[in-house]
């Protein structure tokens, strides 16, 4: 994966910042997305190779596009 | 999923035209991602629910962003 850290940490990362940016506890965020609390704890943790479907529930949950949740990644 | 196109058709939509401005063939990129045709095939008919890891690879054969890659998403 290269000189930065994969994918799937960086991309947890921008999730937990933005969901926390917001106000939302991990358990309210995944609620909100309809997502199962431990799914969302995986996803944050960089242990999920989730696929495009759930990037866009949470993109559109956290109300913002595909392309600025995707920013600095 | 709404009044827009299935995210997936999008992302199909958007994946051929960018390699197609790279001038790649079909097979050519997908050979180049490292992936089958078949799958790359479904990916650009919106068939493919495609996940994190394989999102970055097009991104990367590509030369863009992710942020870049899901713009007008």
């Amino acid at each position: 994966m290269g000189k930065r850290a994969d994918i799937l940490l960086r991309f947890g990362e921008r999730v937990r910042a933005l969901r926390k940016e917001q106000g939302y506890s991990q358990e309210g965020f995944a609620s909100a997305c309809g997502l199962d609390r431990t799914y969302m704890g995986g996803i944050e943790r960089g242990e999920r190779n989730l696929a495009l479907r759930n990037i866009e529930l949470i993109a559109d949950t956290l109300g913002i596009s595909l392309a600025e949740l995707m920013q600095e990644l």
